[in-house]
């Protein structure tokens, strides 16, 4: 890894991040999270993201992020997660009602000062309706 | 560039297969798209990959591919692309019938051999959904 040192640091970052999501340890979070960061273009800051994932937590209880694919430069992460979970009721506006789901989020990070600045993330709602539907 | 000299190359590689398919350029598909190219787990090869993309054509004449945001490592490419146009009809099982929509794809793109070998890809379905009732 000694050619590209910085985008290997950022690669540890992230699964330090995504360790960080799964021990619901939100108090270090800001050691990963910008004071202002924007996700999906809704400037958020650490306390909006840390209450989003709150809530993403209360709304899927066995909640667990997989990092499938990590792909990094030196400024950047994108990551393929994977979820394997039971949503308790509503799901990205799809009543799920505590049935099993998988399905997948690709999320981009853009870094700075070693933190998360802006995520763009995107889910996969057709493959969640898909399996409701089956 | 010179300490992550692979990570270049794959990202220049990209560069040049979205220009290929803002072309129409199908018969240059080959020089990016690996023979048995498997798209979101189905095994479509290089000629069902063409007739995807050419179906997406047909059914978007005015498709452009924009890369917003390109992550690349020495064997995988991740981009966020931005797609603002005028569905015919349906897409993603929603009747667009005409109406012009802005929406991101993210895709992650596994290399082999300098080709795409295997491609995952997630649409912000939602987005259009929200562009619609509005």
């Amino acid at each position: 890894m000694n050619d590209v040192p910085q985008a290997g640091t950022t690669a540890l970052m992230y699964e330090a991040y995504i360790a960080c999501l799964n021990a619901r340890d939100w108090s270090q979070l800001g050691a990963f999270v910008a004071t202002d960061v924007v996700h999906n273009g809704r400037l958020l800051g650490a306390d909006g993201y840390r209450a989003m994932l709150e809530e993403n937590c209360r709304d899927i209880p066995d909640l667990h992020f997989n990092a499938d694919l990590v792909v990094a430069d030196e400024g950047h992460v994108a990551c393929r997660l994977r979820f394997d979970c039971t949503p308790v009721k509503d799901f990205l506006g799809v009543l799920v009602n505590g049935r099993r789901v998988v399905f997948h989020e690709h999320a981009f990070y853009t870094l700075r000062d070693g933190k998360i600045a802006e995520v763009f993330s995107v889910i996969d709602k057709a493959a969640v309706e898909a399996q409701l539907r089956s």
